[in-house]
């Protein structure tokens, strides 16, 4: 039976988060972290994007990763995709859920896309049309919803234009996503609120950025609104490339530990989780992950080992 | 004439932070730190303790800075002590708040002042009468109330019971600390509801640690109740020596930023307190300090320098 307060988790490390480390990572250790992040309870992966190695060419591996990551029927891969080219490169890979991103700024959004909202929607219409044919699943995500580095403070209203059009074009989830981490929780009480008057609250998903620290209180507000997906990436991995002074996104840890500390379940072993992202730190990056639920816990583990 | 949304920060970086620093800080610094800080509108600052130098040597100059330190007519300072040689040296300071800190766990408390919290309690009684003789204003503290690294889960009962004492002796001021930062919002309700049974809301503090990265969700969490004092640190200076794996303590520029990013007054010049921290950083301490605002200022002002 499913719980009412239970939570899931969408993973976007091995994307959102892989794209922007400064190192490449071969492709069976991104197999491996896929594989242990599947052992450890992630429901969703966003596995890769389908863009070109030119633009992101950490993720030039996409259709090989592809390939060699391991099924399993409780774990569903999404992919993300720009533009046709992309699409049809997602369509090979075979995965069941089709992953697309619109700025709500139209600066934001050609700095990222090289070209404006409006027209982002409008060069995806056909191809949402050909993925619903296909039987894919749609995850649309409104970017920026809360403030861009480019125009400021971003009205509720605006992001609801955009957030209209990826549910008319047949979203099957929208994530709602503060791309800088700026937004204040009475912010984001108004964006969920507006966005429950065009879409159900359960096909609602938010992406959090813990810049100014405010990812958990504002993943609160949300929770209390009903949503209950949460982008996350283990230890806090990644940031948006185009946003300038955004920190890492949400930490997958940080999500499960609060909830968890609150019996809420979200399916996801916190224990495997940590050895995943030690073995990520320790064995691959080579860098400090700042999730803090995962730095607390490491440092605990190191004084019990004495 | 007061809102009825506005916070109150209460300033504990020069007392908790400095004490937990591996370097010594000259008293003409912490006395221009204090001085920055009274500049940024800071309503409220615990300047130090008044401990024996052999167990707080950082804090060793507490009657010299208290000598020294600028007195102004908006902003009351606080010493804590821990016994009647404290008071004594308190009281030839001149400091119009005496703070007291007593465990809510008996083992933590040990571990922390050498005897258990029935004793500690016993012995503050005759010294909370004398300072009510003398005029102070006192700012009692119960800390672990959400849990301890010995004892585990603190129930919210074993934490009134000490709060009911805390109350019972007078006090003006009763902070409710999550020194380990373990709490999840749910306790933290619970606790803090608990608390406005026995004592006015307007009358409690809370003090955070951002352990797990949940100090500002706790944060809005007692705000909600009706808390409007919020102990914090600039730069997220500090922690607790006693408490293992217990990262600093929530970040005054964490606290500003967010309140006023909702229109709640906080009284403090966000940008004259991260001019503040970025010369304690960058000229004193010469470490990164951990508060995520004033991270991704500073950033931004770098790069806004070219």
């Amino acid at each position: 039976m499913s719980d009412a307060r239970e939570i899931t988790i969408y993973e976007v490390g091995p994307r959102d988060g892989l794209q922007n480390e400064p190192d490449d990572v071969a492709t069976p250790v991104k197999r491996e972290l896929i594989e242990r992040l599947v052992g450890a309870g992630i429901p969703r992966i966003e596995l890769t994007s389908f863009m070109s190695p030119k633009w992101i060419p950490k993720l030039a591996d996409a259709d090989e990763l592809s390939k060699i990551a391991p099924r399993d029927p409780g774990v569903a891969y999404a992919g993300l995709i720009a533009n046709q080219r992309g699409y049809d490169r997602f369509l090979d890979a075979d995965l069941p859920v089709l992953a697309l991103v619109v700025s709500v700024s139209d600066t934001h959004n050609r700095k990222n896309l090289n070209r404006g909202t409006q027209e982002t929607l409008d060069a995806f219409r056909p191809i949402t049309e050909q993925a619903k044919r296909d039987g894919k699943t749609l995850r649309m995500y409104a970017s920026t919803c809360c403030g861009c580095p480019y125009e400021g403070r971003i009205s509720t209203a605006q992001a609801m234009g955009v957030i209209e059009q990826l549910v008319a074009m047949g979203a099957d989830e929208v994530g709602i996503a503060d791309s800088l981490g700026v937004g204040t929780p009475d912010q984001i009480r108004e964006v969920v609120q507006a966005a429950k008057g065009i879409f159900p609250a359960d096909k609602l998903a938010l992406h959090l950025h813990d810049t100014y620290g405010r990812a958990l209180v504002n993943l609160m507000t949300g929770y209390d609104e009903g949503i209950r997906i949460f982008d996350a990436s283990l230890g806090g991995l990644g940031g948006c490339p185009y946003a300038p002074g955004a920190s890492g996104n949400l930490a997958t840890e940080d999500v499960v530990d609060l909830f968890e500390g609150m019996g809420i379940p979200t399916g996801v072993d916190l224990d495997a989780l940590i050895d995943t992202t030690l073995w990520l730190e320790q064995d691959v990056l080579k860098r400090p992950l700042p999730s803090r639920v995962f730095r607390a816990k490491a440092a605990k583990r190191g004084q019990d080992a004495g």
